[in-house]
């Protein structure tokens, strides 16, 4: 077994990461049945560019109306992509008066984003 | 415009990072039409169990025997599987005599993890 540290290790919680054990384990069938969903609710580039600009949005959170603005769609398509968004855990969202806003839920993004690395450059290539 | 550094920041280089300008830019469609299929190959459990066998195994690449001796599926569908990742360029594969073996594309999977992250949840929570 390689003592490589790779993207998939970072399932296992980083603490102390300058002396954890190298350990290497590859994901469960039911912890890959879980984030599969995750991952495909981010697979459009609709739902890509809604997570983006969310994210750079005046401090992190975007009113659906700005949302809607940027995109030549209809306010119910934006809408049914937001919501599957929310569905997945993705974003969040609050109405305030007349507009619902949204903000990015930092730790499910977090934990897909350690899933694919980022220390996967260094110990791969 | 907020300061603040979140996921989709990655994108832009990030040279000198204590010094960078702090901006945020959200993808464009160009930049989410490119990413999407990306995401869409990694959004099934199967293939998401490859990626992280292949990630786990010694030296970092694994015999097609092997990752097909971790499922109850039919070689064909593991193949079929494997194609899908390295079409998308998520992994590479070379043939040594009988059995092919596959390796991942750091370059391709550490960009998706910045995508998503790794500093949102500093930034945003």
């Amino acid at each position: 077994m390689s003592k490589q540290r790779l993207p998939i290790l970072s399932l296992v919680e980083d603490e102390g990461a300058c002396c954890a054990p190298l350990v290497c384990e590859p994901l469960s069938e039911t912890e890959a049945a879980e984030l599969a969903p995750l991952f495909k609710a981010i697979a459009d580039p609709v739902r890509l560019r809604l997570l983006s600009l969310i994210a750079c949005h005046e401090g992190g959170e975007a009113c659906v109306c700005d949302l809607t603005a940027a995109f030549e769609l209809t306010a119910p398509t934006i809408s049914h992509h937001l919501k599957v968004l929310k569905q997945a855990g993705l974003i969040d969202s609050e109405r305030r008066g007349t507009w619902v806003y949204y903000w990015l839920n930092p730790g499910v993004l977090g934990r897909l984003s350690a899933i694919l690395g980022p220390r996967v450059t260094a110990a791969v290539s």
